[in-house]
């Protein structure tokens, strides 16, 4: 939609991969609609993942001994964070949607992006005790994890392997997105790209545009209990 | 119990911290035992997050598309993998007993930890198709999750809020550890460590030493999807 701000935090290696069709084709169809679009290609710009003194600039509150949630929540205030921390955080700050796009590591994001987690959304930036959930700073915006898997689809629903993919958001979309206020769109999972066949794997690209096209009218997932576990 | 090989995957910035306490002291009860314990202090070794192409020493297989999965399989078999990954391989081969020590971050491990797993557990390494979860490799191994939470005990059961704590566990016990065939120990949760009084803080610790003395002697959780869901 013309005017909207769009933030892609982007976390593959390779600029052919899948994952980074899947990031072109969402630069391109928001940029058509008009929206304005940034993307944090992590790798790319190396991104720091590890969450350290590094992250305040100048003198530390209590230096003795180290906390680093308490630390980043201070520097917030004082406005010293570390440069590319405030970077990202201007970056979501302006968004209306935010969209993860990375290769599922783990049952969890890859760690580059794990670091992003960390370090952007500081106390005080992204929530406030007791400004969280209902009550959370982003609930302007939106977000939505795109991405793939190694396995297939049965094998994310396999009871005796991962027993439902929906387990696997809950850390991820309740307790990171959910958590900041952010309304939560249903997550874009593509299984198994490297296994399917050239036809599929254009497909994939071609629906995710597709979605793309009317992103913004979806309502957002009810960030209830039972849309994980029932 | 004398002659056992402990490795303690240490994460936090902070050697005074509760999690430095808590590594101290396991590092203490399993020495008096006759343990050889090995600590891998992620921040104050600076351990690299970053799943990238440096983690391959030499060719690429595929040098005109980077596939972080399949270059780290074939450098896994062909011995070319980065010193770092190497050495933490090592020592997981000869431990008895793996021990994370973290604070939790987002519902997940720090950035750091998660890194280490991302590249330490590398395909034939860590697991083959189809030798994972009950054909594991690690099943002579037994893993335990050792964290502090910045949320009371009250939050993580709250059902608006974090719902179960074992949700949160499901992609680390079940994702990481039980995949690779680990044995899983009941993991050690403190909470909110630092909201607790000084005499509750040493509690923490002490009860923290008192299991290890029996550590030997535990029967791993039942890993199905009823201790985390039911």
């Amino acid at each position: 939609m013309a005017g909207k701000r769009v933030l892609i935090v982007y976390a593959h290696q390779e600029p052919k991969s899948m994952n980074g069709s899947l990031k072109d084709a969402a630069v391109t169809e928001l940029s058509r609609q008009g929206c304005q679009v940034t993307v944090s290609d992590l790798y790319a710009m190396n991104f720091e993942p590890r969450a350290t003194k590094n992250d305040i600039v100048g003198a530390l509150s209590n230096p003795k001994s180290f906390n680093y949630a308490v630390e980043t929540y201070e520097a917030y205030k004082k406005q010293s964070l570390s440069s590319d921390v405030v970077e990202e955080q201007k970056k979501l700050q302006e968004a209306d949607l935010v969209i993860f796009q990375f290769p599922l590591y783990w049952y969890s994001v890859p760690a580059i992006l794990k670091g992003w987690i960390d370090r952007v959304l500081c106390q005080g930036f992204a929530y406030e005790i007791p400004k969280y959930f209902k009550n959370g700073f982003f609930q302007n915006k939106s977000a939505l994890l795109s991405f793939t898997t190694a396995g297939t689809a049965e094998m994310y629903f396999k009871k005796e392997y991962a027993g439902d993919i929906r387990y696997i958001l809950w850390p991820l979309q309740h307790g990171v997105l959910h958590f900041c206020g952010f309304k939560v769109l249903t997550p874009q999972i593509n299984y198994a790209p490297e296994r399917a066949s050239e036809d599929k794997r254009k497909e994939m690209v071609t629906s995710w545009s597709r979605r793309l096209e009317t992103i913004w009218d979806e309502k957002p997932i009810d960030c209830s209990l039972s849309w994980y576990f029932e």
